[in-house]
């Protein structure tokens, strides 16, 4: 890999470039305003896999926004390694917190990355580390080191639910056909702790109604008198949780896999500091389910959070009126082996019967997305571990990751192929946040890593 | 009153044109955008004053929006009666459920308005019963039969906490002494059941806002790790209340002044229909405080009610976050002998010791107002009485409010002056909500009426 790593030394500044052009198309895939937007950055990503050297490539259309596909196959009887990622990102707002404009990429130095951070909503989540595989298939291609074959998968709505990634797999299990799927989307604990990620939550995610009166309401004349949704909601709300807070869900942790208390032991074995936890994002006190730490609430445990609420006056100063209705969005993150479409259901039952009789309420679900874990004695796991304790110089941990690859679980169904989490972010990226950012470190680490996973992946596919 | 009642008989399409010029201007008091319309309001029932035939017209300056004074002296020894209005308006929003646009006035029939009510932001509350004074004045005046001295004093700034009214009295004591206050800013039970109301809640405002995180995070990496604002927001007002639906504010009943089991048979023989009032506003149950009736519930109770919330993503689709905050705004409705000061005392302190150690709590307080009892065998009451009952053929029963007008009080410490709430809006107007309304039937009805109260009020307070 010598060639290879030569290549990205001496390509750094392009590759970074790169990545910053493409930053700043803003391609979010939730607000149908940005779809010119989300198409032009699908081009710049095939446009940038054919200048890769990767060949057969396809704006794939889709019902929604198009999946770029490309391949590179050198040999048909060598391992081929199925790379996903992809270009959507989260929406930008709270706008007015970011520090820079989110689509105007800057790099500057931060604590944990002095040798500086490219501000931009996408720069880790995941335009950065998606464009890591693009830059190291091109430095291998070049360099004529390319140890398999590969093959790109790379689509605009993962921040959406990925909701037509399904039937354009269905439709593509040939063309598909790969011995691995890689994925950096994920992190690792800190730039001198590598970590893979071998768990990933699952997500049930609803929104809610309740409807109170049929207008609004003076809240002179009627406050007291009529069930109020907002307070409704609230008390609502508030009883998801016990004293514990454990959800009260009826049914909710009947198929939560608990874990042993040696892999809980083992688990606890990872580095973390409560101190600098509460610290990096000011928080005086942690609050979480009674019984497990930090890492494992967020990690092996199911959580329930309300990710928005609205309802009655937001405006400027007073406003004397009992609102016809109230929202919110919540959103669970499972566990196995809960399944989305039984805990939707079971939330939607449980919602509806604790609503007193004054109101009306409505469930509508959002997308939903399984748990995965994936093993850590697999030929994919072993050659990644080996490829970051070769770039770090240090044998990557297993870790439980708290957020959800919803499509981890589809690719295993679908096309029967275990998925590695080989990411390179870190937790205080603040990805979906203002000031998202990502570590250069990181950005060149990646690239500079997925050249050995290749190399291993293909060697411990293909016993001498 | 003869001639007077001819003259609004003959002058019924005028009086109403004139209403519908005023309902055009969006008077809207809150939001600074409509400073140069809220003075352009004032200008023009100042003008209207001058038409009618008052003097010693002014627009007087505050701090806010200014105050419109009028006066027309006949004789200083008769009875001087001082009218309290106001021309400013709430906002209109949410205006995307408003069927006509709300600074159009159109008018329309509805099954209780069979003869057309005016739909129009401010029709009822209060612009459309404030210009009925200075219409009566003017048929009085115009009739030659005005029985006694009148007083106007017309604010700005009535739905943003008439925050400049108390310095302006203050200022003008001499100006506006009078005998009584009459004030048209509350209504009837139905348009053949007359009523005045005798009593009104006090308020009390408040913004709360809780902090967690310094910003927002991902919700799958920090879900069930951190305290989620939205979540602890809608536990803390959740705690509010109790299974009776009693305010668990400590401290909060201790100044409560209850009514008499007597006094509570005679308040319920008033006529109230539980299947009208739930038809009226599309309700299937209603919800309140155990142990008080519907009537009860909105007018010798207090109560709490959340006007406003907000928090997290609020747009469309998902968005998997944990906001770093979350908002309210909080009113308490109050009823003799509780002081909205203590009050909003009692609210923070309590509010504050609910939260948990993992969030910040901020209590910003909004305007508060006294709660009021008027007496019914005062001079004014009975020539409010006597002249609905010489228009309507039945005699008005006092009732209870749940709005407030804290002014009423204000009026009392400042002035030393009793007022009289004769006020000819029905619940079912809409006021403060989309598609407010007010009765062409109403409109002209108080045009009726008070001219009797002038003189009623003058043959009471001079004993022949």
């Amino acid at each position: 890999m010598e060639k290879t790593q030569l290549f990205i030394a001496s390509n750094r500044e392009r590759f970074l470039d790169e990545l910053l052009t493409l930053l700043k198309i803003p391609s979010v895939s939730a607000d149908a305003a940005y779809n010119g937007e989300v198409r032009k950055t699908a081009e710049l990503v095939a446009e940038s896999l054919r200048k890769a050297g990767a060949e057969n490539i396809e704006i794939c259309e889709t019902a929604g926004h198009p999946i770029v596909y490309g391949e590179k196959i050198i040999d048909p009887s060598l391992p081929t390694i199925l790379v996903y990622g992809h270009y959507d990102v989260q929406p930008a707002d709270p706008i007015e917190l970011w520090d820079s404009p989110p689509f105007e990429p800057v790099i500057k130095p931060t604590k944990l990355h002095p040798e500086g951070a490219i501000f931009a909503r996408g720069a880790c989540d995941d335009k950065g580390q998606m464009f890591m595989h693009v830059k190291a298939l091109e430095a291998m291609i070049k360099s004529g080191e390319l140890a398999c074959n590969a093959k790109f998968m790379i689509e605009g709505e993962e921040e959406v639910g990925s909701e037509n990634l399904g039937v354009f797999i269905k439709e593509n299990k040939d063309r598909l056909k790969a011995d691995i799927i890689l994925v950096s989307d994920t992190g690792i604990i800190s730039n001198d702790n590598p970590s893979i990620t071998t768990g990933l939550r699952g997500l049930s995610y609803v929104e809610v109604e309740i409807t109170g009166p049929n207008r609004d309401l003076h809240s002179g004349l009627y406050g007291g008198c009529v069930a109020n949704p907002i307070n409704i909601l609230a008390q609502m709300i508030a009883q998801l949780h016990d004293e514990k807070n454990k959800i009260t869900i009826p049914g909710f942790y009947d198929k939560v896999i608990e874990i042993s208390t040696e892999e809980r032991a083992e688990m606890a074995k990872a580095p973390f500091s409560e101190e600098n936890y509460k610290a990096s994002i000011d928080i005086s006190d942690i609050h979480g389910e009674l019984g497990y730490s930090t890492r494992e609430r967020g990690s092996i445990r199911p959580t329930l959070d309300v990710n928005g609420i609205w309802g009655g006056y937001i405006g400027e100063g007073a406003k004397t009126v009992i609102a016809s209705k109230a929202y919110a969005k919540i959103s669970m993150r499972l566990v196995p082996d809960q399944d989305p479409g039984d805990i939707t259901a079971l939330f939607t039952k449980y919602f509806e019967s604790i609503a007193p009789p004054a109101v009306r309420v409505k469930v509508t679900p959002h997308h939903g997305g399984q748990p995965a874990v994936t093993p850590i004695d697999s030929n994919g796991y072993l050659a990644a571990s080996k490829a970051m304790e070769t770039t770090f110089g240090k044998r990557p941990v297993p870790l439980r990751s708290g957020g959800s690859i919803p499509i981890v679980a589809l690719f295993e169904k679908e096309l029967g192929l275990k998925t590695v989490l080989m990411g390179f972010g870190l937790d205080s990226d603040a990805i979906h946040s203002p000031n998202e950012h990502y570590g250069v470190f990181n950005y060149f680490k990646g690239i500079e890593t997925i050249p050995y996973f290749y190399k291993n992946f293909t060697e411990l596919s293909q016993p001498s």
